[in-house]
Order: structure tokens, then sequence, then C-alpha cells
């Protein structure tokens, strides 16, 4: 079976990352899925919300958000209408609880990093290319605080790696990173975040048209664990490991 | 084995439904699980958003708040601050889609229904009950639009019931509903949604503390199975079905 | 004469007191005037604002909603709308007021006590239910802090006790508690803020659509001193006094 | 008795009335009392507000702001802040009430008047000012609209004058009109609107430091009839009646 | 050739300054450029924001707004709109630059000056009589300053004088200081700030219908310098200097 | 004499356009002025503002923002902070005027063109960085509007080319296209944006720290002409023209 865009069921789209892309952050990648292309950039401070003072840990968080004109159709910005959207809100939250499921915030130390994910291009799974790339401006910003000395040499800052893929059915058939031409017509869709040794970070299903079975479940999970395992070594050969 | 509070893993909180509970509301609900107390309005409109007009379609949403001292200690005021935090808007888009899960739009006509769900007091599970107690408010709503003739009085407007309960592992056990205590103990949380015959609505699983693995997730899926067959239960009997 | 609900004109709605409805709260009190129910909870904190700090004196300050069905058809609610209104500010302000008339700031200490007065169903005079709920709440909370050594034992922090009460004229007939239905139909429209001594604290009295004489604002005031002198008894009562 | 600046308790301080202090607006008045000077300005609009339409009836609202250093230390502007303070809103709502007493929205036809009253200077009485100004403002308006044609030449859509004074206990003794050194220092502090013939539109007391007698009451409230009685008369001297 | 008002192109509009105007403020001046009346204020703190603490300069800044019916329609008040136009924003920082550019922080010390430029009649040129009317109300606010011990007596605080002008070309001929009715005339309007040296300190020009030359760009600066240069005189009348 | 990057004061820094860089956009240009980067997209649609509406013209604007790690350290979202600041303001206005000096609305029929411009790295000139980019943006969307109908193929909605640079005084020497450094460095700091035929559309001087005279304004616009010039023949090249 083949898709419209003439890939496999199980088939991610072209990946790439394209490190330092912003020339002031301490960690920045452009990430593309296909058509998707997000700016991840992640700023680093040495300090922590007052909320963490004196705790000897650090924080992690992120910001989500799309220009006017990453959609087919322009939206307003989010500062011109003076609030922020529940959906971005929404996967602003999914973004940093990803990000800090791979810190160590002890070791750490008290530093903040700020990742922000900006969409340039929207063609569907714009918030698992935002995880995805997130991950490769955060360890280079950690690089760039052991570099600094404000994170010691030594300390396992990162446990690990994280990445993220969506999944969804289609005309009854599981598929692997949707476009949006998929997204839309998917009856279940699923955004599922892991870390680089297949361990469960996120898992978050929505019965779009139809309620779902555990057996669909499994299947979407399956395909999941599949895609994120490819993204984790794309993303450990972007960073030369 | 047995909780802080008592209960065996697998067991639910003492559930209760009050209906009606709201003076002037189509459909009203307080549930109680445990300490958590949620008070579920439906309010019914003959009318739809601009983008539904000529559609033939209804459309139902959810807004979700919390009383300023439904916490240990006191939240400002949303409206104070004069902005909706992410939290809350992520679980008022929660609470809309899986309640529109079971709403067939074609079959409740030009309706509106918006089903408010204010925490008067917060112990662990508030969205979990606030998903089954507005459930409940739907339906009442939804029976108030056949008898004024509204909605057809044939019109399967509800599909099946709705429900949703938080599972979570504690010390390595997998449990069910947990309470704040429990809560912010957990290493992994999930919240699962799904309807009177035991199919997924939605999944929404964390890691708080440490990635979680297939097993671990296939228990605390199973668990939530459980918990939610339980819920459509006391449900059905709430509405004398 | 005998009004619509069957009352006379110099009497109260049925009027009850459920202390300690919400869980967390250091004094919280569910008021009922006949169909009108507020939830009002006393949140007791040991510090002041800053503009109090060092003075010695405590603050009490109060803030009013209601819930977006409280009434007949749904309101907005002020968080989604992303500013209070005037009336909501106007009301929150007359219970901080009100409530200050009879706290003893100097015997309450370096304490702060916010009181929130949430409507769950509006039918007329949530104003003043409000009111005299809130000091319920507030000598409970008041309690709290004499128990827990936050206040000072002997301390005199309650002057007295304090209540409320609406008065118009229906048709030429000064009447007492006024229900929503009477209430859209006044001429004049006034609320009454009493110590328990029988002493004004507020006069807030409108001209809705005729412009009234002295002897007209007599008659209502005698009303309200009445009413408010058997809510005062009321409210002892709850205390067990 | 003498005050501190030289008047007797019952005396006024000097009133003046500047007709057509703003060249565009179709009524204005700067009216001074004492110290205080409010700039009061009626926009007249050949529509109304859309829960008007159709009805026949005209509206009439008002909005009453502070300049920034109307006071003796800078407050800062509520655009700036991006919120309306509670005071501003009830103040605001006070006016425009007022207003509509003595107005016949019927004789209006479907016409709005927007009064504005900007305070430039503060002194205390700040909203009976404006209200008395704005009276003016409001007259000039309505005739105004009668030389347009857009009011009937012999609609009757002013029922009759309002003006508005503050009056208070200090030192036990009832004054009239209170500069804000007064008023800071004020037991009891009332805001008394009344219409030209005698009648009470508005009386809001309050007890900032103790709660106040029917004895007190009726004292300030005969004080507040003396003065609102020279108000009118100056009212109509101010319009060549 | 005359103006629709009678002046000669290069004339200006009657200008007048009231000094004192404000009663609270440390400087105040209403200035009247023809029909186009400001108030400006000059509030005085002697502390500085938190980025200039400790530098031992202070700081001038300066607010920009219009009153509702300074125009010949009713425009809606910023605070009730819930956010500062770009207009609005745009002036407030062209004032505050223009008073910077001849104020020397080091001799102000550390103290700042804010001045509101509240627009009370508009008729064009609002922004340039904002900036000649606000350097009088800051030099009145450095006597102040210098009366008090707050600036040292002898700290020459003040480089200069600065005023402004608008010039544009109608009809093919440069004029000066433009009136509403020809400001939506012109084919080019310029705001040119000058120090009473004739020296530049904010030129701002703009094509409103024609990309000008620099011939005429030349023409409508020597026009402004013409302009600025009687201000300039007019300024220091006022100032018996 | 050279400059810190090598260049000599009346050079460009190296300037590049990557049209069609955002997939989705009718006109779409990735302008950089050498560290400086700007993403400009062009959104068209088949109307306009109501306040256009019938009357056979179309209508431009455009929207400035940065991206928070366009900057050496980062800035809150406006989103995020809930308001638009002045800078923000001021840019997206002086985008918008620009762009309309060289589009003729009438030609351009009852459509709307929004140019989006977001700057990703911020090395000095990003809004004259932005109108030399729009421009491009804007050309593409015009054509894109004709291939497509909406604009009559033979109109010539675009009445030339509109490009802009800054220009700056640093140790007394007049130099083009300033970058940060030499930014902050200025005595005098001036954006002239001049059409393709070398008109002046905007001209916005500044003294930052010392007035300027008209020799030195001269030299300036001087400069300007020669680098607008530059850009004008680059965009033409860029375009194909």
């Amino acid at each position: 079976m083949t898709r419209f865009d003439g890939r496999t069921p199980d088939q991610l789209r072209p990946v790439a990352f394209e490190r330092g892309f912003q020339r002031a952050a301490e960690g920045s990648c452009l990430v593309t899925f296909g058509n998707t292309r997000v700016l991840c950039s992640a700023s680093f401070t040495s300090s922590v919300p007052r909320w963490k003072k004196g705790s000897g840990e650090g924080w992690v968080t992120a910001e989500y958000s799309m220009l006017p004109r990453a959609t087919n159709t322009r939206n307003d910005r989010e500062s011109v209408r003076g609030r922020i959207g529940g959906r971005t809100h929404e996967i602003s939250r999914l973004i940093g609880r990803s990000l800090r499921a791979i810190i160590d915030v002890k070791a750490l130390g008290e530093n903040t990093i700020v990742v922000d994910c900006d969409v340039l291009d929207a063609d569907g799974g714009t918030r698992t290319a935002a995880i995805t790339g997130a991950y490769l401006a955060l360890a280079d910003a950690v690089a760039w605080g052991k570099a600094q000395g404000a994170i010691k040499a030594d300390a396992a800052a990162l446990s690990g790696s994280v990445s993220a893929v969506s999944v969804g059915i289609i005309d009854g058939v599981p598929m692997l990173d949707l476009p949006y031409e998929e997204d839309v017509r998917a009856e279940t869709d699923m955004n599922v975040v892991m870390t680089g040794t297949g361990h469960f970070v996120e898992v978050q299903g929505t019965a779009e048209r139809a309620a779902f079975s555990k057996a669909e479940l499994d299947a979407l999970l399956e395909l999941a664990a599949t895609g994120t395992a490819e993204l984790a070594l794309l993303q450990a050969i972007a960073l030369d490991l």
C-alpha cells in the first residue's frame, strides 16, 4: 500500500536538522519533517526562577508558536489578539515536559534553558518535529554551558535523548508521521514522545471520529516506536555522536 | 496491599452524582470522587457558532475552572489575572473533545451545548471527575432539548456514554483514581477517557519521574478500563437507565 | 397583602447557612436566601500586602464572582473575556468594605483574610446574601487564626457582626429581600448593610424608575433594619453563640 | 464653627461652570468645586447600542477617568495598566445611572449620548462634581440634538435636573462638600444625588471608621438636600434658565 | 498667497502657554496652537527606574494621550479597549526622545521626571504642540527640583530648549504648522523637532501621497527652522528668561 | 577609513534575497543584511477591511515582530506579555506606510495584502531590511494576484520599488547600513526609505547623543540615497527584471 505522497505506512517523511540556524542562541536547530519546518532555539541563563532558587536544581521550559503564514491561510498573531490560545499553551507545555524527561535538573545546576519552537512552515506534525528538534537545541545549549563552566564538565545533565512522532489510523490503516492532508482525515490521532532507549515519555491519543480499541492503540504505539527509534538515530548522527 | 486511604490499588474512591444541583441549567450535576467535587452544568442554546451555521450540525464545548479556594492554598482568579492559564485551557479542551466523542452532531441539530465544569474542591482527578460528571449534565440537557422539541425525539444525539479516570504508578505499583497525595508521588500519571462500551476516547500518559515501558503502559490501561467500566455503571444508575 | 411567592412585604425568604462547605478554606459557608445560593470562603494568610507591612495591622478583602450558569441564561466567564466587569468590581468592593467595618485590623495583627464569594444560583440579592454569608466565613477564619496562635487569643478582632438585605418599592409598596422577579420591577432599589447592633455600615439606594422621597427612604430603611436584625439572629444561631 | 478652609459646615466650596470648554463636543462643561475640576463632555450619536435597536428609545451612558497628575502623586494610566480599576468602573456606573434618572429615553428617540468626565484636578468630591457638570453637558447635547432635528423639538427628553454633593461626619460634625483633607478624616462619608425637585436619585453612604445611626444619616441627608438645592440653582443660572 | 484661515504659508497659528494649569504637578503647562490644546504636566520623583539605580543618572520619559472627545467624533478610551494603540505609543516615544535630547541626565541626578501630555482639543499638530509645551513643564519641574534641593542648584540639567512644528506640502506649496484640514490634504507631512540653537533633534518626514524630492525636503526643513525659532522665543518669554 | 567589519563608510553589508522561503505565502522573501535576517511574507486576500468595502480600492498593511532569540539575550514574547510594545507598533506602521507609497490601491482592486516581517536574527537595521525584503514579497503577491485573475493583468498596482537603509554618524563620520555595534555608538541615527527612482518616502532622523546640523543631515541623506539606489538594483536583479 502506498500513501498519497508515495510513502509506505511505516515510513517517515524526509527528516533534516540544520544546527546553529539562529546566530545568537546557545543552541539552535532548524528541523524539517517533509514540508514542516520548525526553528528551535535554546537560551541558556545562569539563574533559575524564584521558586527554584537555592534548590541546587536547574529548570527547562519551552514556548511554541507559529508564524502567521506557516499555514495555508494566514492566522492572526497571538500578540495582536492579546492572548495565547489553548492549542499553543498545550503544545508549549508538552514540549517542556518532554525535555524535562531527559534532563537531570540536579546535574544541570542552577541554570535555566528556555527552548523556543517557532513554526516556519506547518504541514502536520509541528509539535512532534518541535520536540525532536528541541532536543538538539537543548543538547547544544548544555554543551555550551559545559564549555563555559556553567555546568560541571562531568555532569550527566542529559540522561538520554528524546524524539516524537505522530501516528494515526486512516481508512483503517495505521500510518506514521502524518502530514496535514492525512491528519485531517485520521479517525484516531496520536502523538508519542519516546526516549532514545525506547521508553515512553508522553502518549497522547485522541479519537477524532471513532473511539478506538486496545488493538488499534497497540498497533499505533508499535509504529511510533519504530519511528522514534529512527529519529533517535538521525538525532545522534546530527550531533556527531 | 493497602493505600494510605485504605483502598486497594484497583479501587475507585467513593463516587456520587447529584443531578440538578444548579437550578437554572438545562442539565447539571455535582460529581464527587472522594474529596474532589466538581459542579458540571450544561447550557442549551438553539443556535450554533457562525462557522457551523447552515451545516445542520450542532456543537458541544466545555469550560473548566477552579474556585480560588478549591485547593489547599488560595489561587488567584484567572479573571483577576486577566488571562487563562495553560492548564485550564488544556483541560477545557480535553473535556470538550471527550464529550464530542459521544455526541452525534447531526442528530443534535443546530443546537449548542456548553458544559461548565467548576471545581469546588480539588483533591486530585479533577479533570476525570469533570468529564464523568459532564456526561450526566450533557445527557440531561439533551433530554431537555428533546422535551422542548429542539432536538428530534427519535434522534440518537448521544451515541453512548463517556467517563474518565486517572491511573498512575506509585512505588512501582499501578493504582487507580489518584488523590492529590498519590498524584504528586506518581512516577507515571495517565488520564484515560473511555466510552461505556470500553473503547478509548483519550489516552494521556506522562512520565513524571521516569520514562515508562510498554508493560507499564498496558498495566495502567487495564486498570483504567476497570475503573471506567465501573463509572459507566454508576452513571447509568444515576440516570435511571 | 401577599407577594407572588406567598411572603408578606416585611418577610425574608428562607435563609440557611452551611458552614464548612468548602473543605480547604479556613472559614467557609454556603448561604441560601430563597433560591439564591452563594459560596463564601475565607482564606487566612499570615502576612499582609506590602503597603501594610510593619504597621502591626491586618487586612480583609473580598472577591465576588458568578458561575456562568448561576443565571437564567449563561454568562461568559470574565476570565475568558479577559477583564472584570464594573458590576463585579463594585460588589467585590462593597463586600470588602462591609467586612472591614466589623474587623479591628489592630487586633487582627499582620494577617490577611481574603473572602471569596462565588454565586452558585442567582435569584436576586446575591450581594446581600454574600455579605451575610461572608461574615460567617470570616468569623470561622478568625477563630482558626486564634486556634493556630496567629491571632492573640484575647484579641477582639471582630467588633461585632454584619449582615445585609435588599429592600425596594414595588407598585408603591416597600418590600424586604427582593428576588429577581421583584428586583426588575422595583421603582427604587436599596441595599443596606447593618451591624448586629443596628447601625448602618452601607446604604446604597438607587432610583430605578423614579426619584424617591425622604418618606420612602425612611420606610425602606426601617424595613431593612427589621430584616438585618433577623439575619443577625440567624447568624448568631449558626455560629452557636 | 469654622472649617480649615474658612467655610461653615453647611457651605459649599466655590462652584463654577464653564460651558463649551471642549471645542468639538455637542455639550461640554468644565465644572469647578473648590480645587476640584472635572471636564464633562457629551457626545451625541444618532444611533443606539444593538440591544436598543428598534425600541424607539435612546441611551445615555458615562465614563469617568482621572488624568495621571490630577492627584498629589502621579497615578499610572489605566490604559497603560491595560485594565480599568474598580473605583473607575463604580463611578462611571454611578454617573450613568444619575443621568438616566432625568432622561426620558422615549423622548430622546433612538439617539445615544455618552458623557465623558475627566478629572483635571482632584481635591475630593470628583464624582459629585462630575455628576453636577455632566448634567450641563447633557442638557447642551440635548439642545444640540433638538436644533439638528435629531430629537423632536417638543420632546421632554430631560424630565428635570440632577446634581450631587458629598457629605460626611468629621469629629462628630456633619459637613457639606468635603475636600480631600476632610474626606480622609471622615468617620462617615456619603454621596447623595438629587433631582432639582428635591427627590433622591442615589444615596451611597459608607461607614469609614464607625457604623452610623439613623439620626446621623438623617442629619447628613438634610445637609445634602441643602447643598444640591443650591447646586440646582447654580445649574439653572449657568443654563440661563 | 493666503491659507484658508488667513495665514501666510510661513506663519504659525496663534500660540499660547498657560503655566501652572494643573494644580498638583511640579511643572504644568496648557499649550495652545490655534484650536489644538494640550495639557502637559511634569511629575518629579526622587528615584529612578531599576535599570538606572546607582548610575548617578536620572531619567525623563513621556506619555501622550487624547481625551475621547478631543476629536470631531468620539474615540473610545484606550483604557476601555484594554490596549494602547500604535499611534499613541509612537508619539509618546517621540516626546520622550525629544525631551531627553536637552536633558543632561548626569546633572539631573537620580531623579525621574514623567511628562504627561493629554490632548484636550485636537486640530492637527498635537504632537508638536505637546513637545513644545512639555519643555515648559519640564523646565518648571527642574526648577522645582532645584528649589527642593533634589537637583544641585548649579547643575545644568537642561542643556537648552526644544520645540517642534509640523510642515507639509499642500497643492505644491510648503506650509508651516498644519491644522487638521490641511494635514489631511498634505502630499508630504513632516514633524521637525529642533533645539533653541537651531539644531535638529528629530526629523520625521512621510510621503502621504507622493514621494518627495531633496528640494522639497530642504524647503520644508527651512520652514520648520523658522517656525521652531519663533517657538523657542515664545517659550523663553513664557519662562521669563 | 575602514570600519570594524572591514567596510568603507559608504558600503552596504552583504545583501541577499531568498524568494519563496515560506511555502504557503503568496509572496515570501528571506532578506539578509549582513548578520540581520528577516523573513517577509505577503498574504493575499480577495477582500478588504470594512471601511474600504465598496471603494474599489485595496489595502496593504504590515506586521513586524522579532523571534525571542533574534537578539543576544532572549526577549519575552509579546504574546506572552499580552501586549505589543511601542517599538513593534512603530516599525509595523513604518513598513506599512512605506509599502503603501508604491502601491496604487485603485489598481490593486478590492484585495488586501498583509506583509509579515519576522526577524530571525537581529544585528541592526532590522526595519530597513524588513522594508527592503517586504517589497519583494509584495511584488510576488501582486504577481500571484494577477496570475489568479484577482488583479487585472494590465493594472499598474505597483508604481515602482521601495527600499530602506540606515545611516548614522559615528565618531563624526557618516556611515551607511549600521550593524548593532555601530548603531549603539551613533551620535545620530537615521532611517531613510526611498523609491527606486530616488525620491524620499520616509525620513526618520533621531539625535541619539547630540542634536545635528543641516550639513550633517545632508551628508546622511546623500549616503542613504547611494545605499538605496544599490538596494533597488539588487531588488531588480532578485526579481529578474
